[in-house]
């Protein structure tokens, strides 16, 4: 279905209501809204801004028929989720998206999705850019940490407790299902279909954690491959305990094989992976009654050992895993890879 | 050519290096650039932040075989160039780009032309995305404006003196010759060609004008189609001389529809146009000389007649264009159309 609808009227129709019905309450942090060469956004004089972009391209980070509305929900919920990872709060989010055809019914139901996301963190769209071209969705989103609160990469010390938010390796399990690598019964993938399309950005946590994490990161390609991230930036190692990762019912299901590898190295499941002085643990376990979401301790940060940052994965009787079986877990998702 | 870099090692390699260089020396804005989940921006209390966002794909906004240093700066330009008609100092910019195979001498290239322009105006790269994809590149830039001081399309006011800068129409003439619509000589279009391929986003002119200009736009899709928008928003009409619009002796050289036709419609030229009150005549006159960059008036703003916003165009006797005249001059560039 084509139309002859202009960028403009294109906007105007689409993005510019859903941002405008956001922005009526005079949201002092954004002066000036979609329409202008710019957006303008003001911070608190206390305050930083946080800034991320992800791009998601059709084939590589969901399949060509996806449902749109997921689609527009996971588009933005990925950058939440980075918000998420440094503790900031919402503020808005630009939007540059590539259409290869003007399709009315599609774009009604990403902006829904979209914009059904974006009010309930109250983050208007506040800018952005449309053009003709293969499928390609830009957001990028800004949130606002008071100074000095950003929960880095960075900090994590020898002795801090690891955490894991949610269950991890959900996402994975859909993908395999949709990919015939193995089945789900109808009801099982009703169960966590979710997980993998429409993901729940952190955002809550991630704000509760700006006095308790030493550094955190959310989970796009993988608990270990993410986890890595840290270790590599804050110059130690991990030791964790395979048994430890928090799984659905529905991946308890699985193989012993596929809930270790799922949850272990699965991406996509936006969950946060932080680090934690041990006398958090009572203000982490207040943290999790409050929002109502599992927060598990999956293991410990060590000292490094040589030159390269090491995960030690313990099985249960706390016996560290042959390099073979690790290496079978880790090989986690790479965009170039 | 082909390789097995990582998108880490890829962003390593080509982006982080040339971003660090310029963030070295400790630059307060940017308490943390690329690396983590998100890039860090600390304003002035007395300054807001200017947002832009541009997507440029292959085919829509530059050929395949484009030169990929020029394509480098004229992705962050476009954006500059936005900044620019805001009156923002530019202060970083997110990248995300997709690349359908990892090239080393294609990014070599890109990031020289990419990190040649950030570094001329001081504007790091912090953050942003790569994946695999059909090309594409979507640059979101930052810059900070006194509060209060942001030039908007909505302030032209009748009375209003109507402005551009530089001269017009060239971008379009370069692309009419690769296009063979027309031919040029090879000292013509070695004369103008940086025009289209490698556009000076007018900074420091936009900061010049925040005291200055009731309005600004940047010429993306052309002068007439670009005016519109201020017209629109500022809800007034405008008066436009054809003679006065300012053309390089290269386009000067060409038939007299084509002069008028590029002058007036081209796109692609990242020239300022902008409205002024008369007694700011002799201000103007000085940035052009401080700047050494012309600024010309071509009309001037009026009350608004009708519902639509309306651009009369003038001959060089003073008297109104036929309706069917203009009609074919404004066609303007339309990223659906």
């Amino acid at each position: 279905m084509h139309s002859e609808l202009s960028e403009f009227e294109l906007i105007q129709r689409f993005f510019k209501t859903g941002s405008e019905a956001m922005l009526a309450s005079n949201n002092p942090s954004i002066p000036l809204g979609i329409g202008d060469d710019c957006a303008l956004l003001a911070l608190n004089p206390e305050e930083v801004l946080a800034i991320t972009s992800d791009m998601l391209v059709e084939d590589r980070h969901f399949f060509a028929n996806a449902n749109p509305e997921w689609l527009g929900h996971k588009a933005l919920a990925v950058n939440l989720s980075d918000l998420a990872a440094m503790g900031a709060k919402p503020l808005g989010f630009t939007l540059a998206i590539a259409l290869p055809q003007t399709d009315l019914v599609w774009l009604e139901a990403f902006s829904k999705g979209l914009f059904t996301l974006a009010q309930g963190y109250s983050c208007p769209l506040i800018g952005g850019d449309t053009t003709a071209g293969p499928l390609n969705i830009c957001i990028t989103a800004f949130g606002s940490i008071p100074q000095g609160k950003a929960i880095k990469r960075s900090g994590a010390l020898p002795g801090n407790d690891v955490w894991v938010s949610g269950t991890v390796g959900d996402a994975r399990l859909v993908l395999a299902a949709l990919r015939h690598e193995l089945r789900l019964l109808p009801k099982d993938l009703q169960a966590i279909g979710a997980r993998m399309h429409q993901p729940t950005p952190r955002i809550q946590l991630g704000m509760e954690l700006r006095d308790i994490a030493t550094s955190a990161i959310d989970i796009s390609d993988g608990l270990l491959g993410d986890l890595k991230h840290i270790l590599l930036q804050s110059k130690v190692d991990a030791e964790i305990f395979l048994e430890s990762l928090p799984k659905s019912v529905t991946l308890q299901d699985q193989t012993e094989v596929i809930q270790h590898q799922f949850a272990a190295c699965g991406g996509d499941d936006y969950e946060i992976c932080f680090t934690a002085l041990p006398d958090q643990r009572g203000m982490i376990g207040d943290i999790s009654k409050k929002l109502n979401l599992p927060i598990t301790q999956i293991g410990s940060i060590k000292t490094m050992q040589s030159f390269e940052p090491k995960i030690e994965l313990l099985d249960r009787h706390g016996k560290t895993l042959s390099e073979s079986k690790v290496a079978l877990l880790s090989k986690s998702f790479d965009h170039f890879a």
